[in-house]
């Protein structure tokens, strides 16, 4: 069981400004994410392109803003549970919350935030016959950890920025790529397509298009896959792979916590704007997960509500004490990690 | 008489940010502030303290935001009525807002939003008779622009960081600094402690401690100052000086606005916070001014009530238009100065 004072559902920046306002009430915060990876849409959707309004950046690119955030929240030490979906929810006696992923993974807190923005991000997947049995044998919707390739053939299929960056990418790693697509066009970053073309030139990606994946094979684990030149119906081709990848995209589906038995309201969890507190004492919403009237789903906007949270947070955990705020710039950040940041002190000095 | 879409009381990060949000939705803006520059609290009291609570920024100087938010407004030409007071407010019948300053500079705007943070910045004054007679003919409180400085004898009063700084500053500018303050202790950056220690060194700041300013002489304009060693009653001094200025800080005051008819909790102004509107519609209070439950002053909860405030402000001004939001990766950002900046978009392309 992982024990934690705020368990963060959702690793986007909502979820991870959390932790930084929560560690500076010396609150510590887990974060729980179906992706492999933290940041949220801005990682999963559009890390490479820029945000004109986070307030005092006049440009950022979401993957650094991300790791801007990352950085900012390292003193407060949060963990992380990446790759599960946060499943099912339990009161216990005491008012405190166990909740529990799709793959049984259980957390312990007396204080839940869900901030799930639109959604766990769920893999599109494709109309496959026996796709729940190469599952995790062969067969993925997400990159987790990329040397799981190493020196192994792998066929990616789908036409947009994931297929064609993982295709480069894992030009040097796996032995083989191939890389198979329902139309000749690719849409994505110029950079990208361009990249492509050339290894293909290069002979180091195979490109199959216009093609599509017909059925897979393999007893034990995937073996090979079956490929249907869509342009000629003649010609099919079997083709030996230990691994495919569709990279079709993500939907986010609200999923699980829909049930959980919260306010909706047109997908999204109401809450007040004191908090950010849903009807079950306990459990906030704050980012685009949430809705009140004048909701704005934006960044800037989950980093206050994230704030305001944290504080009533502090009540609920400690409802005997009183907390008086301190401006960072005069009380300085001190990490779980025994780092310290502080403005330099003025001094008091003569001059002769 | 100015006109705007929004007029803004109050250049500090939030007042700043509105330009930004407001801009997005092509509505212009103009600020008042009674200090001489932007930026509020942040370039006033503290421009070179480090924040570490501004989402993506695990340390900025309070000046360097400033900054950046200067940057991220530009495109949108906010104009400014710097170093002067917000009065007074008419409602003309139309339902739109006439603001008149201390100078009698009027500002005319459908929209109000106020976001003058702890008040408007007033100088602490020494008590000395005479003042008003010498304001603006040899005494100032506030330097707005140190060339008028430029080749003139200047006395400053005072023992923190702006009579430090100032007095090192005018050393290049002024034919002669006087630094006078009733202790022999400075309270400041060690930096500007030893750096007026060493132009004293060098005989270029004539350092008098401790004493105090005791009277001021001339007779169209101030022409010479009394100095009352304190340590030794009998050691006055006669100096003739063409400015005066004494540092003794900025107190903020609520002041006029305080008599707008708004309601007002605690020396701030309340609002909802589904659009941080007043009591009366059409001005908003945004930023360290506002009070609502749950409210934190802080800079990032400004942020947001900027942006709510300002899509407020539209339908108010576009009674009849439909504002579609869109994120600016999308959308980019299109300045009233014809510049424009957008996210690199993808291509549709064939690899072949
Ligand atoms: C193309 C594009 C451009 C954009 N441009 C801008 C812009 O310019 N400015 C701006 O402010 N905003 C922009 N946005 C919106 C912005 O990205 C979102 O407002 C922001 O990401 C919301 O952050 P969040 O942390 O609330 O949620 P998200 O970023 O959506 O993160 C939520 C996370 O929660 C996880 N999750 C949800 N449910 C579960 C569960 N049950 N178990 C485990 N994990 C779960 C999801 O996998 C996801 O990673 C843009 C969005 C897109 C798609
Ligand atoms: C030492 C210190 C450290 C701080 N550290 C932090 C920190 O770490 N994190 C954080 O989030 N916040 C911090 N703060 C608080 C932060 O500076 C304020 O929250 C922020 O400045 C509020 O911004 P604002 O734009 O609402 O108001 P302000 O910055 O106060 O600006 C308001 C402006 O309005 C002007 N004004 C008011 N009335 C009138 C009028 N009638 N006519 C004309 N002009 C008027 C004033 O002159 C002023 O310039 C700190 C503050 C101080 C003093």
């Amino acid at each position: 069981m992982i024990e934690t004072d705020i368990l963060i559902i959702g690793a986007g920046p909502t979820g991870l400004f959390a932790v930084f306002e929560a560690g500076l009430l010396q609150l510590k915060c887990h974060l729980i994410d179906a992706l492999p990876q933290a940041g949220g849409q801005c990682s999963e959707i559009y890390p490479k392109k820029p945000i004109y309004d986070i307030p005092g950046f006049p440009e950022v690119l979401a993957g650094d803003l991300v790791d801007n955030l990352m950085e900012q929240i390292k003193p407060f030490e949060p963990g992380f549970t990446l790759g599960e979906r946060a499943q099912t929810i339990d009161t216990l006696e005491d008012g405190t919350f166990v909740v529990t992923t799709n793959k049984g993974t259980k957390h312990h807190a007396p204080v839940v935030a869900i901030a799930g923005g639109l959604g766990s991000f769920e893999p599109r997947k494709p109309p496959l016959d026996n796709l729940k049995r190469y599952e995790d044998n062969g067969l993925a919707y997400i990159i987790k950890d990329p040397e799981v390739y190493r020196n192994k053939k792998v066929v990616i299929a789908g036409g947009g920025d994931s297929a064609l960056d993982w295709s480069i990418f894992l030009t040097d790693v796996a032995s083989e790529v191939t890389l198979v697509h329902r139309r000749n066009e690719f849409r994505g970053a110029l950079d990208s397509v361009e990249k492509v073309q050339q290894l293909k030139n290069q002979g180091k990606i195979n490109l199959i298009t216009p093609a599509e994946v017909t059925a897979l094979h393999g007893a034990e684990k995937l073996e090979g896959i079956s490929i249907s030149k869509t342009a000629n119906a003649q010609e099919d081709i079997l083709l030996e792979t230990d691994s495919f990848i569709p990279l079709f995209g993500l939907s986010p589906k609200l999923g699980p916590i829909a049930d959980w038995g919260l306010d909706i309201e047109r997908n999204a969890i109401k809450v007040n704007t004191f908090d950010y507190q849903t009807n079950v004492p306990g459990i906030y919403a704050i980012g685009d997960v949430n809705t009140y009237p004048g909701k704005l789903k934006l960044i800037l906007c989950g980093f206050h509500e994230a704030t305001l949270m944290c504080q009533s947070a502090y009540q609920r955990i400690h409802p005997d004490k009183k907390y008086v705020m301190k401006y960072t710039t005069v009380g300085g950040v001190t990490g779980f990690d025994g780092s310290k940041k502080e403005a330099p002190k003025a001094v008091v000095k003569a001059i002769e």
